[in-house]
């Protein structure tokens, strides 16, 4: 970790890139420097194939040394973006979603605005050879291609971390203003991971999955439906209130009666 | 891979990228696969360090061989540029002398218009220790710099190239395509309204609104919430499943069972 108080600060700059499961420590390292070049610092890794730290990473990093010294590494996805308030997931195709899709100098100017609004952000990268699964981009709010040549799509990941590197730096000049600042606070992904695991429980029990074939999609679009309009703490309790009360309460006993719901 | 019309037409497109004394075949690799990426096709390589072919360049290009297969060699870069019309050359530090500097957008757009106009355009790229000698960049019409962070500005060449190759597909009027999302049908205000006399109903019943008088503030709550995010019809029948689900069905009961719920 660097010392002067400058580095401090360019390290608090900007969204966090996390890699989810990365097989190659030179893709670790090459995508560290990229973030090195154009200012971003955070690099969070999830399941790293070969483990962390890495001599072959570092090696490839060219002495981006403060990003791969602040490495932080996760057991899976949903705790890798866990305290942020909005996350984008690169993908090399389109999915089918109800997720907006943003070509990187778009989302790029949606990152600076939230920054600026106090708000943690972060960019999902996927797997070298299969990018992302359909549950992980549902952990996000947006979705980030690449206006690549369709005839040869395919980006390294350390290629697709600069270029993302690369616009959010070219953010930097402008005064991107974020269209209404807040009055609420922005939920984190942990506060919607704590909503979808309580549909989770009470719609599996009154059978709302059907199969369990079809639950993963099925939660999939659940995820994206309550991810999409980016919800406040606030907004996330008056909703988990609704659900609360119809999960607990009946139109025999309502509320206040205190027989069926345990508390409130 | 190679072969269709199309593929062709793409190759023939835009300006040609010339390396200067690359040495390592990775590196000519990797700024093959870059071009590729973006639709650039023409490469130029003056005095390779270790020759050519070069089987390590055709390993770290990824099947970009259409790229290394019209790899054109060159002994000295005056040569390398003699037939083109206008040149580009990029730099990592400001020099002294009175070209043009530009940036990446800047110099895209440059390109395009003159590519347009039916010129033969190039960007010369240094060497990976020390870039271009001043005689060589006295070659080139305009300097190219990259906004990159000041406290770590070294970029590696296949990363150059990469920017160059985005910034130069991001002109092209296609680019601007995104794969396109899902269509979905927004929401009409009825669509929600009936939401709204739903969830009224349901919540009465359980004794949600506590007293008369909240209620009103209540419910103009929930409808904001339910409004702010501009749910689209589909999204709305998705959250409907979810509020009916725990409306009439229960663990005890659950759906498939037929007994709690009329219908559906």
């Amino acid at each position: 970790m660097a010392g002067t108080d400058k580095q401090r600060e360019m390290l608090a700059e900007g969204p966090a890139i996390i890699l989810v499961e990365p097989q190659l420590g030179e893709n670790i390292g090459m995508v560290a420097r990229a973030m090195a070049n154009f200012g971003l610092a955070e690099l969070r890794l999830v399941n790293p194939r070969d483990g962390w730290p890495n001599e072959k990473a570092r090696a490839a990093a060219s002495r981006a040394d403060h990003v791969v010294d602040a490495v932080k590494v996760y057991g899976d996805p949903a705790e890798a973006v866990a305290d942020l308030n909005f996350v984008q997931a690169t993908t090399a195709r389109a999915r089918d979603n109800f997720k907006p899709v943003r070509g990187p100098v778009e989302a790029a100017a949606g990152l600076r605005a939230r920054h600026k609004g106090g708000q943690k952000t972060g960019i999902l990268f996927g797997r070298e050879r299969w990018g992302l699964t359909n549950e992980e981009v549902a952990l996000a709010d947006e979705i980030v291609t690449f206006p690549v040549n369709p005839a040869f799509a395919s980006l390294n990941i350390a290629q697709a971390v600069l270029l993302m590197s690369y616009e959010w730096m070219k953010t930097a000049p402008e005064a991107a203003v974020l269209p209404e600042p807040p009055r609420q606070t922005p939920a984190t992904k942990e506060h919607l991971s704590s909503l979808m695991d309580y549909l989770d429980r009470v719609l599996s029990e009154r059978g709302y999955f059907r199969t369990e074939d079809k639950k993963p999609k099925m939660m999939d679009n659940l995820r994206t439906l309550f991810t999409r309009p980016g919800f406040t703490v606030e907004e996330l309790a008056v909703l988990r209130g609704v659900l609360t009360s119809l999960e607990k309460f009946t139109p025999r006993k309502p509320k206040g009666l205190g027989k069926p719901g345990a508390g409130d």
